[in-house]
């Protein structure tokens, strides 16, 4: 006899070309313990309304138990023509427990099964990308208290543009991990609805208990269509595309360092052990784990648009192209997992140069923007005030003067009457820095403020949010 | 003099050719009323601290209102050499103001300008996307209790599986779409902090008050860290996803009507005043809007790839890059809002051929699942029902039947003695359909009260959600 | 003492964590063939040019080939510290032959020996995938001739439009994988250029002959500049773009494929051996070779964005990044590959339901432009005569008929007076594929040409075209 | 009378809101020429078979040929519900001849005429940017001539590796956009053969010639089969991934430039008529075109992606979905030509700041690898050398030292006594860059080579390649 589990009507065995290449055990065996849970779950409720007795309910969790302990101590024997982790699961049951375990199926198909797997397995796994965001955020954090004081260029373009505090620097990536954090949140909310129990497409006929499952699973509760719901993977897409957030900032962060690495900027100093070399070239010092964070971030937008792609025109219900999200999803969480957690390490390992950064800080004209503001503050339009700076900066060039403050008194009046002498106060990028006063700015006391107030909020101990 | 507000420092012209790539008026200009709303509320801030006085700040108001008015009206004219559509408006307010005019830039950066801008435009268009989600649920709703009682096939892997009610499928797009709205939701939620005064990328010197903007533009607060601010495109990101599942939605429920509209199929009729002939074969009625939403979904698609690809890597803060972001919101969002309009027509305007639908309704063997269940309620384990019942399907395709109905008694008798005359009340769809019990199934009181409660859910003058 | 080749500079031992996350030998083990035969060619040159005596080439070959043995054997012990397939025979090289395996990284480095296994390893991958485009055109050539004389509905917009031979249908697929084959073709002879030599990225100081070792491995010459051959990874974006677009072609066949299964359709039949069943509904019989080859077309898809996404704004030379460029490349050619093989099995297993075919053949007016045609030849305008025939399609759904034959020739002469009864000899879907003359068309005798053209073409002893 | 060409079997007229949603006018006008030209040449060949008699189609010719001059002088009228160019065409000219006008559509549809008009316009499109290719190689080279002797560091992980001549860099970005070229004329190459004559889907049953319509209009011949024909967007996705390619290509280059702009590297000086400013920092100077380059890589790779997912699981033959292929492709050349035609003008506009790099030039112990190689010629194994090498950099690290030529005599034999003074020869980066010896190297003599080669190949009066 066939252990295909819909052998009933056909004529032919499978062909083997075709077992290897629509089996998904060599990836869905990730769901073994979700598969069990789900099916725990299932038999209790099928014993609560009857379909079966207690004692048959306690074979099969009982059973179940013992095909987990197995699986987890490598016993667990795959063989490729059981399709999937489901059949899987259940043949050994069946080889245990005989009739007793061919009652598990009732009243659910592997549509629903496979749905409530994996939104399983998605619930826990956004629960650890939650953590490890934390982690980093913390590490960001920890890196603002270390480089309290240092100040380092600010840029757009890549161009120099005004000084700011190395913390506030560090608390941008910290927001940015916020909103992450915010939309994992999200997607472990909306995903919290139960689909066993929509059977294959359209329910069952059988007396079942959703809301007994749902209650069992930590569902919210459960999903109120049976063809939406097998034919449904938009949690799927959206926790990938959370992922693909956090990937994009990561490789953002992860250029920038690779840039404060360099000789040329020469910013930022790693320890040999995060740091790898040459096979040819004797002096080098590589931030190959940098850029493996910023090249994986690719690898998390390919398995969102491979499940962009393989949901696309599909009409309902459930189509055998749905088996494939899970490599991708599987893959996306891998990928962003190590690399949160690679990158708390390389922060927590990081430190400036602040020799090298102080060398060079003043170069750029960083406090032109402040001199202007001072201007403004004069009550000279700002579009005129802008003027007048830009000419100054023009006069140092022509002179081949690296900084405003060493344009004497007569140049800047030659430039205009308002730039006066005491209007050098806001020179140097200490003094710009100081000088800044706006909500969120790089202002030393606002910087002071958030880098507590973060730290208040990442306590260890705080409540968990998903 | 130059009308760049840059020209200060810089000796050249700007090359033509240069002005030409960089410009961004061609498509920032629909950002108008945001850049005008936004700068009024910039500058009633600018006069509660003290950089304007109230006269100032009105002939500001004014002079803006009266440029708002002008675009309206389609006189405003647009020069490439003003880059952009913030310095046209502010270029346009110099020409009235002079001086004052000048002074409106105070405090602020075009990246926190631009920032805002587009979380105004971006928040709006999300409002009128939520509203679009409604109402096509609505039509679905309507299509719902249109076809009371019509059972169609219901698919898995495209074959036939079991039957359903038309409204259940109906139910399954509202159930998809309100995914969808929640998501808009969450994302007009997330983004709604106010940028302005973040100023170029590390905030002002100048004692501005950005609570007081953001409550006169009705945010809920605003960002706390400069840099992440004017780097800031996740809610750009954020909105094309939302927007890229509701096209998904729509592509897989027009494929679905696609096939319905087929010769073979011949589920459906759409009024030919929503169709289109073929300029050679004069017998054809193509479902083009269905084919063209299916297709557009590629674009959305096409443009959040365009989005994370264009901000994979780039270091913070403002880079000029950011610039397209634009182009690819705009686009995705006129794609979605003409789909779900349009596909609100189309639902409206279908009709079910009732009579070819039923023709064929019984092929497939659609009652096999119930009937299975029938047996599972006489005790027989699931599987071995699932055996026998296949054994029956079997026995049909060898005497050539259509229908389990057809099998005398002693067929049925002949492949298991469970299978008794009285398990025939099982046969037939009507029967089958009826037979549903479970919650979210396709069981015809519980499709009704789903129909009640969308119908309660949808009423027009329900709060506004977003 | 470490077993890095770069340890000299480096104070600490690599971070356990890092080494995990940068190790690539987990996926560029598969280079393990190629790595050995470039380093024999390699060892060869170094040989000819004094770097190496014959005797030291010797040891280095014969202990390659032992590696390469051990490896196949499943013998060869893999360890994380050690990184890279690189690094790993090398290590293995140098424990056999101590100072003489220390010399075979000479005027080499990594950057420009896994560009060369690469680019050998993608040859190689790309000869498979032309046979088995080869293949399967075969397969479609074949079912051509099986199937002769069946006519099916031809669709545009899914509608029926116009009656074509199978075997049309099928050369079109034919047709589709030339042009794959012959892009296929194009990359193989593009990429094959032998960047070793090129070094870290300079080149070397040390008077090598790469020309001798691109005639020893094959390749048509070597790379002109050694930062360009040290970040090149054209050739892998293009094999997988050649690679996405076959794989799109076998999306469209199998959804094609899969609506002829269906019930409505009900075209064509497919081998139990080729379908696998449900869990749940004891009746079904699914195309799932269908559906996966149709979603796995999202996973291609997904590699080439990742790679697009992988070098976006890379600068000059090597990147670590780059690493990542091989996962998408195994990843993309093993799903092609085995599309690729399944799809022949099943065009060779499928069998067209003439029966089921034939008694809907006539419906959907199939034969209304052949009728307009024969009024174009009598003299009417091409508009017109589409009016004409509009105008009787009209007539017959006014009537319920369902083919233009059944209006008799009153109804012809009502709408038009040129209608005459001689016109009749076009109608039906057979004398309408018959009347068919133009190249290309679905004409018996031009098909009957095509097939024959394509079985000689395609005759298992022609010449290998890559 | 309805304008629309099939209006014949119709009972209502288009929904307005669909006419909007389904019109491809407002992008498809940028076919008006290439339809034009189809349309010639058809009528020219209906003439020579027969359906036209020699003045009709000299009327017709006539008729186009004003319609064309009306179009270009923007006095051609677009009306939405004549849906896309070929109606607008047609109507014009059954306005002004009549029946005569109604007789062009005999023997072809909008289905192949399409297919024809894209690719007589995406073959103009090829050239256009293998020639913009060329440009940009030109600029590339004569920018090496005008650098010459300039050395620069050369990268790897964007760390200092070894030094190399600028014009090896730019060399590099030549041989890159050869590929492009070469891809370019290989996409053109295979798109050459002629669909018109496919009609809708199946061919035509009037004895029309393909193969005069295909010389009339430089075809290389007809496609082979018409369903294929009908279908094939091929052409459409091969040429945006060769755009792709280009913009990545164009991508990294920017990315390099933007970190040579960078007050950090401070490599490049561009002509202020290159550069924009800021709206609030009155010292920036941006390099706004790179970022702009860059950031538009990702446009292309949308339309890219759209395409992909556009094509994904469309059965044969035509789909109307297929409409939207060409907003994609307009959007994909014009960004690419506009960026191909912007970095020509940016290269030919670069000046390295020749003094600034010479200044920092020899940080990063650039000459390394080259002591390493002379070790190797005095018989060290080159992991030996390799360690050796990295003992000396650790040295210098230890004691402060920027330059492997400022440790002494002492300090070279204390870490090896291969270490001899006559060594220093290949210390320092002139000399480092001399001794690269190796085919592709960055060697003087090399380099000035393939200027000197590239300056023959982009001659101006060449032939041209497509």
């Amino acid at each position: 006899m066939s252990n295909k589990p819909w052998s009933g009507r056909f004529g032919d065995a499978t062909d083997r070309r075709v077992e290897q290449f629509t089996e998904s055990i060599s990836f869905d065996h990730r769901l073994f313990k979700q598969d069990i849970m789900g099916s725990k779950a299932h038999a209790r409720m099928l014993a609560k309304v009857g379909f079966l007795t207690a004692d048959e309910c306690q074979q099969i969790e009982r059973g179940l138990t013992e095909i987990q302990a197995e699986y987890e101590a490598g016993r667990f024997e795959f063989v490729l023509s059981r399709e999937d982790v489901h059949m899987h699961i259940e043949a050994a049951l069946v080889e245990r427990l005989g009739d007793v375990g061919r009652k598990l199926h009732t009243a659910r198909s592997r549509n629903d099964q496979v749905a409530t797997d994996v939104k399983l397995w998605t619930r826990e796994a956004l629960a650890r990308v939650e953590a490890g965001v934390r982690e980093l955020q913390r590490a960001f954090v920890q890196a603002g208290r270390r480089h309290a004081g240092v100040i380092v260029p600010g840029y757009t373009h890549l161009q120099r543009a005004q000084p700011v505090l190395a913390a506030h620097v560090f608390l941008a990536y910290v927001e940015k991990l916020e909103r992450d954090r915010s939309r994992v949140v999200d997607c472990a909310r909306r995903l919290n609805l139960l689909p066993l129990g929509s059977a294959a497409l359209a329910g069952t006929s059988l007396p079942i208990d959703r809301e007994f499952v749902a209650a069992e699973l930590g569902f919210d509760g459960i999903t109120a269509n049976s063809l939406d719901a097998s034919s449904d993977r938009d949690f799927v897409l959206e926790a990938v595309f959370a992922l693909t957030l956090i990937a994009e900032h990561l490789a953002g962060w992860a250029e920038e360092w690779i840039l404060w690495m360099t000789q040329e900027f020469g910013f930022l100093a790693l320890p040999d052990a995060l740091c790898t070399g040459s096979s040819i070239m004797p002096q080098k010092k590589n931030p190959d784990v940098l850029e493996l964070i910023r090249g994986r971030s690719a690898r998390v937008i390919g398995a969102l648009t491979n499940l962009l792609v393989l949901v696309k025109g599909l009409p309902l219900a459930y189509n055998r192209d749905l088996q494939e999200d899970k490599r991708a999803l599987f893959d996306a969480f891998d990928t962003v997992e190590a690399s949160l957690a690679l990158a708390a390490v390389v922060v927590d390992g990081a430190e400036l140069r602040r020799d090298r950064i102080a060398s060079r800080i003043e170069e750029g004209f960083l406090d032109a923007t402040t001199l202007m503001e001072a201007l403004i503050r004069l009550g000279i339009p700002q579009r005129t005030a802008h003027e007048i700076i830009g000419k100054l900066v023009g006069q140092c060039e022509r002179k081949g003067l690296g900084r405003l403050s060493e344009l004497d008194d007569a140049d800047f009046q030659a430039v205009h009457p308002a730039l006066g002498p005491e209007l050098r106060s806001v020179l140097g990028v200490k003094n710009a820095v100081q000088a800044f006063a706006s909500a969120g700015s790089t202002n030393p006391t606002r910087v002071e403020g958030e880098l507590t107030k973060w730290e208040r909020r990442l306590k260890p101990h705080g409540p968990t949010n998903i």
